[in-house]
């Protein structure tokens, strides 16, 4: 089986072609990227993330981690190695913030990054996968002392993190949490709970680890509004074990690489991040990029998942071709003459190249947000992060797992073994559709939040640039940018709905949310096609780049229109629909008798 | 967790309502079949299967099969006297024929014990599941000494069967397989060459395994045309034991219970079943059963995954009601409260109790082919049920899995590890899509051989059965009517540009098979769905029946109607889009640079 190859020339071609992050001036850490850097990152990261991290993936899944009699936590064989890489690498502090010892480039260069190393080994890098949104939420909330104190070694990856949410009777309600924190004398906290599904809780990679925690003080009101965030070291400053330990690490469907923990907390000292009761706020800075994160989570699966299956079915001789035989003398030809064959690769191929786009140009809205000189600028691009951040997290992963599944299809038995290693992507890709928010909450949050509390400003914006951006569009891209165009209407139309219902009745807001989302993450995808497509259409009449690499740009483009594009007219469907439907059963009706 | 409940009541609803079995006396064997039979059926056969049956689940994902140094396979604890249990019970012998020891009762009355044995224990049922079309075949194709020697023992349950068609080198395509039979002068054959993915290759269920194998005598044409069957029992009739042995079992995803064999045959003596060369003919009568066998795997995994999230989705209490709260003084509601479970869970039973009536239909179609005393009817419901047959299994697998996905959504991050039992019916289920004939390849027989080849004949005749059944629906029912009426006419558009791609293109034709397939599957379940509801409106106009279940029923075909019809209309848009953009790219150009 080929290995894992780090899709260099496609994630060069929408940063230098598409996005042009190389002339970008504003914000101002872009100044530093010129092509030298673009190419360090998209064949050097590559390169490590091939070598290093990539041979760990198979490994990792039949070993697991341990947990061990005194308590210890001990990760798959090579981990701890190949995290001591990774420090070393310097690749891990690209995106860091300078005043803490990182390299203060733009988040979207780190984004390639996460792709490569999902693909190479998801279990590994949930490890370091959580420090970007970690260390943003320590330095937003936490007190000069906490920030000296830990930052340097958060950022160079010396310590490791987790974010301690989830309780066994509170999941996605965080406000039923019970987890205690009583002040002490000295100004930290005294805090005592069982947290559950904590990636990372414990392990052998670091010394260190830094927990931050929800947890209600005792004057906490009840709910939401009753909780404060925490930072809770492994390791107290004095060097001495902290009152945290690991109950047992979960038994799970896949990633298993990722110790995920049963933490106990047993008066485990902390100190509080930001205000009290205001853990929520606090937490959703690294909630935030965590969400992000996961929809780069689904890239990576499929991206993975597409490379092995292509390289099988180019491979593999069964069947017959049913028009001319490119070897007439074989008794069986690659199973890559085959349509259907051929109807699930463009699909990943239309998923993948086309959301990775979309994800890129995310990243630097979200390098804006933060760092444009010009503050309308900022909160434009704030806005739209804020509006696809649900749509990356839940159409990304959803679509991820679809593309593995698919995938794993194209090599029929060989899929469903162990040995060919396409039934872990599948295993591991599947969580991502969970954590860190179920995809149903993301689409809840898409329609009430991010639609509906606005009155649909920010969603018809959306809407209104590709529409914009349809007409506009040269008429020999007509192919993509007409059917897209009628899709946008979908969209709007969909908007319009769900804008009704919020007013009429939330319940068939909510009912129609799914569908909102799935609609909303279909156009997108295609923006970025159209996109990408106009420019491999005008490098190639420039007779600029790879002639092969720009057509098949544009063949996958008018695959994506034909096949993806039609879901819209039945997605608004469901969008209108509302949920009278599904909410006409009692409870008891939903049981077996 | 509550533990799995035959779907007794949905499944009398079916047979005693909607297909009023017990109301038929042709074919001659339903003259025995009265409202008692069914009742024993539904009721007495669940209970064998959630008592007996379903406590094997969990232990044998976890334990699995052995092969140990001498060659033995063992099973998982307890599945060997469950076999016992099983032979004892008679449920096997149900819808055997008479003249081998079976009661000769319809196929339809089994295919519900095939559901519930399947949402039970799917590794288990692996076993006895393939009875039914290894007595077909060789009481087909066997000479009347095999028969005498064989059937008595297979139709008690004394001895299993497997088939053996896979070899390393030759999946799907069958007629690239190398497996050799020699003549023999004793009348016999002896077979050399290795199959794999062989179900029940080896176990210690039976003493004796009757292995219905695929191979070439020494004088074979090239190709499919040149395969011949013959049955190679693992003991030979004088009591010693046959050149069969197991090289290895596989490392599988799931159906861990189930021991999936390489098997090697090494001048393994066998008998030729049917005409030399004409194996593959033979082999498609139990082909052809197991392909209509892994639907209703699809639809029983569906089942089991919906009862698990439903039990779930009513005790798990996260969040709260949009609109009114059904206990303002807890802190939370029970998950079934929020739209978007009830979408999934709504989007499970309208899969099941639908495709649950498609099966139930179908299986009476196959008693009517086979029995029927009108030869013109006969014929008639061969034709539906050979275009019905890869629907069935691909589709039915297919949502099935994907039914059993969203299952493992409502329970969240307990849905991913292992304790709760979610994310062993997704992996168990992931196989139905691929085995017996990959789904893809399902299409293409849907489009070319059952469609196309007739010129669209059987096709459209079906699809003008469920116009008719539109235009003649009450008003009441216009809610699923109506739009099934408008989807139909896809449905029709679609066969016709498949016909004319089948003309000018095949590839086009085979571009669009797998769309082809999911609207027809679309088409097919709503046409169900039209006739559940019709009976229920009926019974609940004449105060029959329990109306909450009735109720129940209509609400679930409003939420077909609104939920799954609109796609029609993008199935129907892949299908005219034909393989133009699919077949675009060079072979090269699928790999990353």
């Amino acid at each position: 089986m080929t290995a894992y190859n780090p899709p260099a020339q496609d994630v060069a071609f929408i940063l230098k072609h598409v996005l042009r992050v190389q002339d970008r001036q504003d914000p101002a850490n872009y100044s530093m990227v010129d092509e030298d850097i673009i190419d360090a990152v998209v064949h050097e990261a590559g390169r490590f993330c091939r070598d290093i991290v990539a041979p760990l993936n198979t490994m990792s899944d039949q070993q697991g981690c341990t947990r061990h009699a005194d308590g210890r936590v001990t990760t798959p064989e090579g981990f701890a190695a190949a995290y001591r890489a990774w420090t070393e690498s310097g690749w891990g502090t690209l995106a860091q913030p300078e005043e803490w010892g990182g390299q203060g480039m733009p988040h979207a260069l780190f984004t390639v990054i996460e792709e490569y190393l999902n693909s190479s080994c998801a279990g590994f890098t949930m490890y370091p996968g959580i420090m970007a949104g970690a260390v943003a939420t320590v330095e937003a909330a936490g007190s000069d002392e906490l920030k000296a104190a830990y930052l340097p070694k958060m950022v160079s990856g010396e310590w490791l993190a987790t974010m301690a949410l989830t309780e066994g009777h509170a999941g996605t309600d965080l406000g039923l949490m019970k987890t205690a924190a009583v002040p002490q004398d000295d100004g930290s906290f005294a805090l005592s709970g069982e947290k559950i599904f904590i990636s990372g809780g414990d392990h052998d990679l670091t010394e260190n680890i830094v927990h931050l925690v929800l947890a209600r003080l005792p004057d906490a009101p009840a709910g939401t509004r009753g909780i404060s965030l925490f930072l809770v070291p492994k390791i107290l400053p004095d060097g001495s074990r902290n009152g945290v330990s690991v109950g047992s690490i979960e038994h799970k469907m896949g990633l298993h690489g990722s110790a995920t923990c049963v933490l106990n907390f047993d008066g485990a000292k902390g100190w509080l991040l930001g205000q009290p009761h205001q853990g929520l706020a606090a937490m959703f800075i690294m909630m935030n990029a965590a969400r992000l994160a996961v929809g780069v989570q689904g890239l990576a699966h499929a991206e993975h998942a597409y490379q092995r299956a292509a390289a099988y079915a180019l491979d593999r001789k069964q069947g017959r071709a049913l028009g001319q035989r490119p070897d007439p003398n074989s008794a069986a030809d690659s199973l890559i003459v085959h349509p259907d064959i051929r109807r699930m690769l463009m699909d990943a191929r239309a998923f993948a190249e086309g959301f990775r786009a979309l994800v890129l140009w995310s990243a630097v809205q979200i390098d804006v947000s933060h760092g444009a000189s010009d503050p309308q600028e900022r909160k434009r691009a704030d806005a739209l992060v804020s509006f696809l951040t649900p749509v990356i997290k839940a159409f990304g992963s959803d679509r991820g797992f679809e593309v593995a599944v698919n995938m794993q299809q194209v090599l029929g038995g060989h899929g469903y073994v162990t040995e060919w290693g396409m039934e872990q992507i599948v295993r591991d890709a599947r969580i991502a559709m969970i954590y860190e928010g179920a995809n149903g909450v993301q689409a809840l949050d898409l329609a009430a939040r991010k639609t509906a509390k606005d009155g649909g400003q920010v969603a018809l914006g959306f809407l209104h640039m590709i529409a914009g951006e349809c007409e506009a569009a040269d008429p020999s891209l007509a192919f993509i940018a007409d059917p897209l165009g009628k899709a946008v209407h979908h969209g709007e139309a969909a908007v319009k709905a769900l804008l009704e219902h919020a007013g009429a009745n939330p319940v068939d807001m909510a009912g129609g949310a799914y569908a909102y989302l799935q609609l909303i993450g279909t156009l997108a995808v295609g923006w970025a096609w159209l996109q990408l497509a106009s420019t491999a259409k005008a490098m190639l009449d420039a007779g600029e780049g790879d002639a092969a690499f720009l057509e098949a740009k544009l063949a996958t483009a008018r695959f994506y229109a034909e096949q993806q594009l039609p879901l819209c007219t039945a997605l608004r469907h469901r969008v209108k629909a509302g949920a009278g439907a599904m909410m006409a059963l009692t409870p008891e009706q939903f049981l077996r008798g």
